[in-house]
């Protein structure tokens, strides 16, 4: 069936029973690819009859539809002109994992952090309005999506002005791992029939405590009515509060429901309208029905078995979320103020241990960055050492917190910034690429990065110890790396480590792209070229003494070397102190990210392309080096 | 009365009666003292007996107060050991117009910006049951601050782990001006006894659609039923759906209710809590309560007349926002692809008369600027032209959105980034210091300031004609200046003006304070020193052949000025695309703000404080380039 379809209004021309064995070949289609190119699996599989029957009934080139996230629109990717690509999925040049707006016009809005899809629909929305040409728009949303304050602030602003927009609920009772906080409790409610129960409990309670005669009399009317009235004033409450109207919860996984409610929707509601779906992640894919955490994002893997490719090899080294969580439990044993705050993230920033171990000391808010991080200052404020665990670009969403709310305050919150730099597959929305920018510039601040394992273990437990202010440690995806061969001395707060002397070049890095510098160091060695490899520890406060000391001994090359953007980062902050003290050195090269947002691909084909390797560091090094001689 | 009241312990010991005279004492002082010193006036007016209640019901120290925004705790402040230093209020080295922890061990939370004080609140109780003491924790928070995503976060994380909060939502139907959005219905609803009535009907709708035989029967039973039923089921929904326990609507001015419920609360309530209390903006000052938006933050007034003291000398001169609104209002009668969007801020952000010409085109979204932004960006897709007038601090809350929906998608969002720079009284929480760092290293970005009124203009105009990508202008707090001796020349993008010619010295400011780079550049010509004048005009890009003429037309010496933290700001940039383009100044200065937090005082002390003024700059100037020569 999936043969035959090549566009969108093809998927219109097919009957329920058709489209049933469409989601079956589309269901395999993304099993098989998955299984080869690793990928988003479960949150996909789980939204393939949503997906059919929102094309069925909406023309996604005139409606628009949002999806939220992005990360489970695969379906929606092979539907509209995509299925030829799909091999290509999160491959450099091929299609991205999410969606987005230069990669096809059926792509409304650029996704890849969560969320952001009411807010998004109702501006589009709203510009068609204006243009005259209004307009259906369509939002998927997961219930996890849901606890962030900017799908709040999408909800209620499209109730207040009353527009046309229908929000699809995808309700899975997980977002990445379990969901949680008080509107899931919510949504529980509404599926157990709870919140029912407990009001249908009251009212009885309340007729028995009427006076006998009065009771006896109404009895049966209300034994009549209630189970109608109250099915029709409970569950929608909150949604309806806020403005919406309110359908459901229906089965999200029958194509016959959902065409015949999506059609109703269409052909008369013209306000706000919230379609509550219930489905399964990783639906019709046995292992990823079982464990849909570990299927939400996935390598490649073995489609028989259900196992990982990489596992053996993963379980040997551990990534820097892994470490960062084991180290961070083993100081949460020896000292009680130690707590996790994640923003449901608690796999994916290595807590589940931390979790396990400590339940009433690890907090996952949901996702909820802002919240997050003003909670981390308030349990500051009280003594306790909060360490919280975001990845790079969603602290992005707690800037103005970390601004107003710890630096401002000097409280010492700790964070712990995971995916500090590129991140390979999952591409521009997801490289930690500004954090040392926007971080640096915040008085108050100390930031650290580490050049290895050993010394991220150092780092968290010199964050443990520090009590002065907010403390940031900034490390990458991917697995621990180790230099046997070097000594891990010990961390002075400030002071950077000067792992190798010598020479008038001097090699400045910070975080693990140490490993760049190392080997650019290597090589001059190789050609007789004497240098200094610094190890800068601190993105913040820079260390004046390191730069006089180099200037004073004749260094006359700076080299940085960082996966931040140039504009504002490290290198930045080192040129500005070197600036402050009066030393001009002769030459001073920058290499990090450049002024551009990078694609998705692995990340040593990413380095190559922006030159962070040894290779072109090199070749820069000698060119300049050969002029200044 | 207020003079026997020293501390919090004092309140305690009042009767009900005595608390009235309290209140009166307070309303009094709070308005003799604002009169003079100007203040949020309205705001503290409308919960002095909240205030006087709290205080005879909670312990501050043990149950720890947290107020949302932190602008209506002036009866606070009063009552916890602020009176004596009441006058200095806002005043450099006098106390602050919020919430400070360096202030006042009565004072729980840092705050300023709205939203913040649920998160902080939860924190802080979980901070104090981590260390076996738990106590209940109040929360003071307006109905406008519950329009933000962070505020939500809060209450769904609160709601989920059943925690000991009181939350008191104090309606008084605005926020800083009119409330917007479905939690604004909602709230409007339960006051009006709308909702109720809906549902009513629709139970009378369904029994009048029963079988005569049946609807008989039951008729006078539902009928008797209703009323109670209903009171019970209706207007709590929407916070018990997330978990709290609801009380309310009660009168916010009512000293005897008050003290009842948060009594009743204390002793028998232990999970979280939401009191609802109604009040009236601007309480007992009939000026104020006659115009609580213009009474919301004022400068001195006549307390007999409720005029303001400068009405007249503002009124000539407008400020940046003011102008900013009057032109963006001519280029939308000019181009109807032009909104404005604004959070909260419709009079702040100078949009008034915009709103009033063009309704359907100004968006005031509450205080959500997540959403602003994001619904923007929707907006843009559609070829809209947006333009997002958000304070520079505010703006802080949108950062991850500017990345992530706007700059990466390369959409052409146009941002008017008011209060750029210091704003004096309201302090750290809203000097705009770090705008043009935080934005500078965000790729596709282009950012603007003008040097004066004229320029803004000519920037608004640019901007509303550029399609490439976002761009921004930045303009400060305050009145107008102009150059009627300087003509205003054409803008190209990227490029610079060069006001004056001439010497070895560059001076190179960015926005307004092209007044203290002009000032130097005179006095330099004073004394026979001969500089460049140059307006950068752009933040973003710089442009590189400037710097190369400069260093061609043998500048040595560089001075930038902005108002901006130094680390990673305009001067910053200019220094590093120096270095990128091999240029070797011999001096580079910098002036800007430096790296830590300023406190709140009148902007010409701020100045002073900092060395953001021509005499300093002009001695640094004189010593190097005595040095140098």
């Amino acid at each position: 069936m999936l043969e035959k379809v090549k566009t969108p209004d093809d998927v219109k021309k097919l009957n329920l029973n058709e489209l049933k064995i469409l989601s079956k070949d589309i269901r395999e289609r993304i099993i098989d690819v998955t299984s080869r190119t690793g990928g988003h699996l479960a949150p996909s599989l789980g939204i393939i009859e949503l997906t059919v029957a929102l094309l069925k009934v909406f023309d996604p080139l005139m409606n628009r539809i949002v999806w939220d996230v992005g990360h489970q629109s695969y379906a929606y990717k092979i539907l509209t002109e995509r299925n030829d690509r799909f091999e290509t999925l999160r491959q450099y040049g091929g299609i991205s994992g999410f969606n987005n707006i230069f990669e096809s016009k059926y792509d409304a809005f650029g996704v890849g952090h969560s969320s952001t899809s009411i807010s998004a629909a109702l501006g589009i929305y709203i510009g068609k309005e204006l243009k005259k040409n209004p307009e259906k728009v369509v939002v998927v949303i997961g219930d996890g999506a849901m606890t962030a304050g900017e799908a709040f602030e999408g909800l209620n602003n499209t109730g207040g002005l009353n527009k046309n927009l229908l929000i699809i609920l995808n309700d899975n009772t997980m977002s990445i791992s379990k969901n949680v906080g008080g509107i899931h409790h919510y949504l529980a409610n509404i599926l157990t029939g709870k919140r029912y129960n407990k009001i249908k409990k009251e009212v009885w309670d309340l007729v028995q405590s009427l006076p006998k005669l009065v009771r006896k009399k109404i009895i049966t009317g209300v034994r009549r009515l209630e189970d109608s009235i109250l099915s029709m004033l409970v569950p929608s409450s909150l949604f309806e509060d806020l403005g919406f109207k309110y359908i459901g919860p229906i089965n999200g996984h029958s194509i016959p429901t959902l065409v015949k409610i999506l059609s109703n929707v269409k052909q008369h509601v013209e306000v706000p309208c919230l379609v509550h779906i219930i489905t399964k992640k990783g639906k019709g894919y046995n292992f990823a029905e079982q464990d849909a955490t570990k299927f939400h994002g996935v390598s490649a893997f073995n489609n028989e078995t259900g196992e990982l490719n990489k596992t053996k090899a993963k379980k040997s080294i551990p990534t820097y979320s892994q470490y960062f969580g084991k180290i961070l439990t083993k100081l949460a044993e020896e000292d009680e103020k130690i707590v996790a705050i994640t923003a449901a993230m608690t796999d994916g920033t290595g807590l589940k241990e931390f979790r396990d171990r400590f339940p009433k000391r690890c907090f996952d808010v949901g996702i909820a960055e802002q919240h997050a991080v003003t909670f981390a200052a308030g349990l500051s404020i009280e003594g306790i050492k909060p360490f919280v665990a975001i990845y790079s670009t969603f602290l992005q969403r707690a800037y103005d917190q970390i601004i107003h709310d710890v630096a401002l305050q000097k409280l010492p919150v700790k964070f712990a910034i995971d995916r500090g730099g590129l991140v390979g597959e999952d591409g521009p929305t997801h490289h930690g690429a500004f954090d040392l920018s926007y971080l640096r510039c915040i008085p108050n601040m100390t930031i650290m990065s580490p050049r290895d394992g050993e010394e991220l273990k150092k780092m968290l437990k010199f964050m443990a110890g520090y009590k002065k202010g907010p403390i940031a440690v900034r490390y990458p995806r991917g697995t621990l790396h180790n230099y046997p061969e070097l000594t891990n001395t010990r961390i002075y707060y400030g002071k950077p480590e000067i792992v190798l002397e010598g020479g008038d070049i001097a090699i400045i890095t910070i975080g693990t792209v140490f490993k760049i510098g190392y080997e650019v160091y290597k090589k001059l060695q190789s050609k007789r070229i004497n240098s200094y490899l610094i190890n800068a520890r601190f993105a913040k406060p820079i260390d004046s003494e390191l730069l006089q000391n180099l200037y004073d001994n004749g260094v006359k090359f700076i080299v940085t070397i960082e996966e931040n953007a140039i504009r504002g980062g490290f290198g930045s902050g080192i040129l500005e102190k070197a600036n402050e003290l009066g030393l001009k050195f002769k030459k001073f090269k920058m290499f990090g990210i450049p002024d551009k947002f990078i694609n998705h691909g692995k990340i040593s084909k990413l380095h190559n392309l922006i030159g962070l390797e040894p290779k072109n560091i090199l070749n820069i090094i000698f060119n300049e080096y050969a002029k200044s001689n």
